[in-house]
């Protein structure tokens, strides 16, 4: 089956993490542009905690959702777009995820699952205070580096927040993309 | 491998084909309505053949997708959100979508993949022409109903184009969901 084998072909996954309001969605904006620009085929997950709306209210989309359709998938020759309600088993697991609809990306970029044991690169703004989510109270092995406004002494590589070439090669380097 | 299991457990899939303007994603929120009050998992996949956005401009789901991202997902505790760019490929068989999105639902109607095998049921409107795509110049061997808003005489039952609830009895019956 080829199924099979897909699975031992998953993409490696990195995980930006960041207090609230540190510009991780910026820094994956720049990270995302810059991988493209390499050739490589990006996946990003985001997290989000609460309830969302993807599609137009008044749309055929959001009609068909409303009406109660558990998935929906409207497909053209450009892109396919779905949303799928989680049921009664809730959210899926990022391994779940990552499994199911990005077998076809090279790299996996997320947003916001600050709790996995994927590896992880934290956002930090000074603005924000000195502190980091993964580093002090939390001692996450799985981060393995900063990206940061400003000087820190720290135990894994601090990158300059702005220098998304750099934490692209850190990314290539330390998941051995081709 | 669970994987290889799913494949023969596909769902069965019945497209709602006709002329543009005649209802289709009326009939469709009846039907999914009432698939739903009998307790089955229901999928959609609508068909559509330019370009269309499903995320708000300016949302961080934007703003990914702009960037660059093949893949952008969403996921939160009610449901899974997602936007993949076809690539090199184009658009994706319906029997690929089915397969790879849709192994989870009892049932997947679809909208506007007219020229499918997969079984049809085709909507009639009086005041949109006497003639039927499925029958008459094509005589499409999937038709299994017409739902009409006016008196037909063919060879496959034709139902009130209001009647979901009579539809509904044909697409249970027809593919013996449980």
């Amino acid at each position: 089956m080829e199924q099979g084998l897909a699975v031992n072909m998953l993409p490696p996954v990195v995980s930006i993490v960041a207090k609230s309001g540190t510009g991780k969605t910026t820094l994956l904006e720049k990270l995302i542009a810059e991988l493209k620009l390499r050739g490589y085929r990006v996946g990003v997950v985001k997290h989000n905690a609460h309830q969302f709306e993807i599609d137009h209210q008044g749309k055929d989309s959001w009609r068909l959702t409303q009406a109660g359709a558990d998935t929906m998938l409207i497909a053209s020759a450009e892109k396919i777009a779905m949303v799928k309600q989680s049921g009664a088993g809730g959210e899926p697991a990022l391994e779940e995820i990552v499994a199911n609809y990005c077998g076809d990306v090279d790299i996996l970029l997320t947003e916001g699952f600050k709790r996995s044991t994927m590896p992880k690169i934290e956002v930090h703004r000074q603005a924000c205070g000195d502190s980091l989510f993964c580093r002090g109270e939390n001692h996450d092995p799985a981060l393995v580096a900063v990206a940061s406004d400003s000087p820190l002494e720290l135990d894994v590589p601090v990158f300059d927040l702005d220098d998304a070439v750099a934490l692209c090669d850190l990314i290539v380097e330390t998941f051995r993309l081709p």
